[in-house]
């Protein structure tokens, strides 16, 4: 089996003021891949003990990918050292020098004169395009060994990694890789042993597949894993093994891989051919925000409104002043009433409605903290559903959104 | 300055199944006291690449603190490798033996012979106490070097750290601990090399500070740190460092440490006793989103529309339908339309808007994707900005959010 190596570098990932989640990311995308990670560094922007990790994580493994360190200042080291110590050259790269330019062109920028060193490479690498910053990547094969070096910010380094380093290292180790594939179950409702519980006997026989059970942002994630040198078998096998455990979780599974609350939601929206309006209010906006971070949003979201006092819940949607005083803001009956006023001004389908006590401060005793109403108002009807949550503001505003689409997702899957 | 290295033991950690949480907690820990961390290493349950990491960090620091791999069973092996390297002869620890009997003992469960493993010792070590679980961790001086084992669950190194770790390191580095203080000045607006350029020649005499240049999120953040044997001295140099730095950087500056552009903004709005409506396009309830993941912001926030589809803006905030079939939705035009339009639905004393395109679809040649307007009104007045960005839709929608929310600061602050 081919081995990997993986190198962080930035002073700030030693402080721990950062964490490093680029080598959390390589790690699964290589594992993914059929390389087996046998071990990270993390490293300042310091020469010396740069050469240090590098000379290890080399001696180490086939692969070493390494993020960080490729801007233009004095601190960003990491071309260097590792070039260094393969013994290449580096030399200013004529297109890469048009390509900077152009970068701080368009953004109508002059560009600093230091910023050319992010041009410089040795004539044998291969030169990753960083279509999202100024620092390119490189793939450099010497002596039996593979060096990558990738930009620090995830959202370069996440892309550049699937969409060039990937094809890349496939094409060059195409022979060497064990096949595995794998599939993610994604589940909203049960927590982590109630899903083992759930689970019971078919863990006891997976046919050869694996499974690992993630807790992610309230979510359990089912990944299972199946590998072998016949990937028809394989495929074969984890489709069996997915919807053995799929049937057993029933409507708690909202999706797959790649699948999220908002893309499923919007799926099953554009199915119907129908839109959708949000009044928020203990969310402020996240659910929103979460359906707006997909492109192609507009063709089901009309928009809502983030009604956070008692007024603009008036004003926006309508909400009686008497229903707010006798019931409260948090209650089944104001949640109703956002609904279905969210309903009445927009036009739309269906009319999402969330009213909570997100905390830390605001909970009473008949009104804690994790307190929230959703509420699904449609022409002919509205549902309202009480929830309660344990946790941090962060971790109440999040499960109270994705519950709240969830809400929708079960009414229109019917289940 | 006396120098640490972080090793991190488990086969977990490379999968990208579990994040090392430990060693963010050792690096903050260490440098607190004054260590340098200068490295991590991360590395499976295998001899040969423990054996490496461990030669690695005994040749880098003068202290090297490893979690993990302290259990009974055969992948256990941290002990022995590292005592091995040092070259110290492991015996069975009487009193430990007792302990592990009496742990098993009170759970009412046997011993199983292969858990003696973990009252096996060098005799120069100190045996640092589990008080909640099996495996005790030590603490070693030999040759000049420091080497300290930890159990690897963090419940259990935790509590071991600083109860029991602390006061050894505390008592043997006495003299050599330099205390550090730091302090971050939070930027928007210019680039990484941009920021160095403006500061240019502040940055050859720091008087002795030290200076790191962070990209974070779309934000540059500027860490000065100082260091020495009398934090007074240090304070006060760190404070005029920091104050000929932000005033270098002037309009551009919006917060120092903990603060962020949504915490500032409410800071100045609860100082005027004014409250902030919100019109969102482009960013869909993002900046929403952000002003209520703080507690409290009810006190400065009326709440917003996301006004997503052309109607949702002439329902919610009255924009003529003229305006965009002239304009568009993305012009000025519309922007100080929504912005003036939520500033009279509230009746707050800020309305602020944005509209543009987020991408990666919808772009023209006129308007591309990531040209961004933003308008703010009051009651005698309302300014407009137009904004470009490039990048992914995260990163639009995202430096979109930001710049609306700095736009508002610059004005609350007169800049």
């Amino acid at each position: 089996m081919k081995t990997a190596y993986i190198i962080s570098t930035g002073t700030e990932l030693l402080l721990g003021t950062t964490i490093d989640t680029n080598s959390v990311f390589l790690s699964q995308q290589l594992g993914g891949m059929g390389f087996r990670v046998v071990g990270k560094s993390i490293v300042g922007d310091n020469k010396q003990q740069m050469n240090r990790a590098f000379e290890l994580a080399l001696q180490c493994a086939d692969v070493v990918v390494a993020t960080g360190g490729l801007g233009p200042t004095f601190d960003d080291l990491t071309k260097t050292v590792a070039c260094e110590l393969l013994g290449c050259e580096m030399v200013l790269n004529e297109e890469e020098t048009t390509r900077l330019k152009e970068f701080f062109l368009r953004r109508q920028r002059d560009m600093p004169e230091i910023n050319l060193k992010q041009a410089m490479f040795p004539t044998e690498a291969v030169i990753v395009k960083n279509v999202r910053g100024t620092a390119p990547g490189m793939y450099l094969k010497k002596e039996g060994k593979l060096l990558i070096l990738l930009p620090g910010p995830p959202s370069e380094m996440k892309p550049m990694f699937k969409d060039e380093i990937i094809p890349l290292l496939s094409a060059d180790f195409v022979k060497d890789l064990t096949k595995i594939v794998s599939s993610t179950i994604k589940v909203l409702g049960p927590g982590e042993s109630k899903v083992e519980e759930m689970l019971g006997d078919l863990m006891e026989d997976m046919g050869g597949c694996s499974m690992a059970l993630l807790a992610v942002d309230g979510e359990i994630h089912i990944k299972i894993t199946a590998e072998g040198n016949e990937p028809e078998k394989s495929e074969k096998i984890l489709k069996r093994e997915c919807s053995r455990i799929s049937e057993r979780l029933g409507k708690y599974v909202y999706g797959f891989d790649e699948e999220t609350l908002p893309s499923i939601v919007g799926q099953l929206l554009l199915k119907e051919g129908s839109t959708l309006a949000l009044a928020e209010s203990c969310t402020g906006g996240l659910i929103s925000k979460m359906i707006t971070d997909l492109p192609g949003s507009s063709q089901y979201y009309w928009g809502g409104a983030n009604t956070y006092s008692n007024q603009s819940k008036m004003i926006f949607l309508g909400v009686d002043e008497s229903t707010i005083s006798t019931y409260g803001a948090v209650s089944p009956e104001t949640a109703e009433q956002m609904a279905r006023g969210i309903l009445r001004a927009a036009g739309v389908q269906y009319g999402l409605a969330i009213t909570g006590i997100a905390g830390p401060g605001g909970g009473t005793t008949d009104k804690p903290v994790g307190l929230v109403y959703i509420a699904l108002a449609t022409k002919d009807n509205c549902q309202t559903k009480e929830l309660k949550f344990v946790g941090s503001r962060d971790a109440v505003r999040n499960l109270s959104a994705k519950s709240a689409l969830d809400f929708l997702r079960r009414y229109l899957q019917g289940k």
